[in-house]
């Protein structure tokens, strides 16, 4: 069964908390706002699309469990636990873009005379970020399904066979709402019987493939190997890889993607070996106002993440490190990006994707 | 001043514990071959090099220490000695020709009328010993110098400025009896004023590069910075790297070179970015029997070692790991070959190194 990193039923919300991963796995209660800053602000749930639809899904819960009698009241709750939970983790942008949403939302409802009462407006606000929850994993599914198409339709030798596939950093159900983007089309090869292994890099320094994606891997019973950031090229030499699909954080109009520090040298790497080399993400990480990868500005991390582990010292005292926390790969080395909408070469994305994105969703 | 690993003069030995780096520098008094024996089987002193002249030098220590009236029986102690110290690691191959080599010299100083008595022969192969020390640092401090030139020669555009060095894995004073290989070049760079920068990798999963090479530049104020295994292609985009310089574990009559895992990914991602990737070892590790890469063996380390480090978990139960400790750089990727005996380009290395090996040491 797929990893449930978020379980929610209405009045209900529990989360896996990825601080105790990958030895224990314990879901924590999240009954209220309050509690939704919480687990976002001390990073129990981490991931962009996952701290988005924990917050709102904090805010959902609460309101499910109070009784309102004026519209106006309510609309005033809302914004201000909005405005709140934003301030958990204030760099993490897709909480921002879905409190507007919700505001927005609101605001049309409160204005809306059909919806007769504080309550009906509630049950709405309630179904609203239901709906947000689905549609995350529905896209999901669908980046899993136009992946895994696009992926064995690049390996037509082994038309017949299973493919090995290898992955970098966190993609999965414990950076979504639920399924993932690039680990998702590795869970729709297996779930088509498609699969013959997964391999996925242990991602130092925050050992996010070692602790989350070997961890979803192991849980859902999907044959998977791991191999040291080094050890991708010895891999792709002595082992068949069929190909390689990574996330992304941002993607810019030209097709240059930028991800998890080591996707770029991953692709190098693919290219010398003649391995297709897929990024999968949902349209919104497609920025079509930033025309190319140069104008992405990488955030550089401290040196303790680099220097220790879980509190324990593994470098010299002393050293200087260059931690930068993602790297640009640039179009070029990119054979396809797979998205809800289908999978679409570098060159053809912008003219594709603009009249997608105009769409109201 | 250039860190000693190991503190060596007549009748004393000390070594660096490497067990306690990088977090305690201690040395460790060798008195005796069991005391030899026991840091090597222990690890407080590893590399191929370093153990050879460890044990060694401790049957120096202890010879010195002893008084002998009989040549005869002066013999058998040294054959006994040393077949003891080639099993403290059985693995480590240099321990075992370096006992050859004593074994022969001490058979022929018994044999030669001209060594009066046991008190004499017992100062020759301390002296032996002693050489074997000093040949090696000078072996290296060779390397480090044909390095330099070779490196600088490839820098043509910055003739006139200081270049930037990426390394990989432990090759300095830490693995070596002194000075280093690959980080021999570094050091020699460095005392010609002509370094901007050393970089290494950590060099997971057993971190040479974040434990011991970032040691011993850190404590030879060399100016450095560690970067992760997976930033190298990050690296060479936005820094301008000058070379890349490594060691090798065996280098193949083709120059196709064995050395640590991660190697071969660097020379990939060096040939992408137009660095010029050098291979720094000495003569003893060009097998001319062995004709090209294909033929050597990799071993393949416990997973274990991806998963825990320093006793505590960091990757998630269950997951299956693959862990080459090692891989090989196909000699295409090569720029050139340093060896104490000047640099080569790999098309010319068997040619050119034949008549060296066969001469006498």
């Amino acid at each position: 069964m797929t990893l449930q990193a978020i379980k929610y039923e209405l009045g209900k919300l529990e989360i896996l908390d990825q601080l105790l991963l990958p030895r224990e796995s314990l879901y924590v209660r999240v009954s209220r706002v309050k509690d939704g800053w919480e687990v976002i602000h001390n990073m129990q749930v981490r991931g962009a699309p996952a701290i988005a639809i924990v917050g709102c899904l904090s805010l959902a819960v609460e309101l499910q469990g109070m009784v309102y009698d004026d519209k106006s009241r309510l609309r005033q709750d809302i914004e201000g636990k909005l405005n709140y939970l934003c301030s958990a983790r204030p760099t993490a942008v897709n909480m921002k873009i879905a409190a507007e949403e919700l505001t927005a939302e609101t605001n049309k409802l409160f204005s809306d005379e059909s919806v007769i009462d504080a309550e009906d407006m509630k049950k709405r606000i309630i179904k609203s970020i239901e709906s947000m929850l689905e549609k995350d994993i529905s896209d999901n599914r669908a980046i899993g399904g136009h992946g895994a198409q696009a992926l064995l339709s690049h390996v037509k030798s082994v038309s017949n066979s299973k493919v090995r596939v290898l992955t970098h950093c966190n993609t999965g159900s414990l950076a979504t709402a639920g399924y993932g983007t690039a680990l998702g089309v590795i869970r729709s090869l297996f779930a088509l019987g498609k699969l013959e292994k997964a391999y996925c890099t242990e991602t130092r320094p925050y050992n996010q493939g070692a602790r989350l994606t070997a961890y979803e891997l192991v849980h859902e019973k999907i044959p998977a190997t791991m191999v040291c950031d080094s050890a991708v090229s010895a891999l792709m030499k002595s082992k068949t890889i069929n190909g390689v699909v990574v996330g992304a954080d941002r993607i810019a109009a030209n097709g240059d993607t930028a991800n998890k520090i080591g996707t770029y040298q991953i692709a190098v790497l693919a290219k010398y070996h003649g391995v297709p080399f897929f990024v999968a993400a949902p349209l919104t990480s497609i920025d079509l106002d930033t025309p190319n990868g140069d104008r992405i500005v990488i955030e550089e991390r401290p040196a303790m993440e680099m220097t220790h582990v879980g509190g324990q010292q593994i470098a010299a005292s002393g050293i200087n490190c260059w931690n930068p926390a993602f790297d640009v790969t640039p179009a070029d080395l990119i054979t396809g990006i797979i998205t809800e909408h289908g999978a679409f070469s570098p060159s053809e994305l912008a003219a594709k994707i603009a009249p997608l994105k105009s769409k109201p969703s």
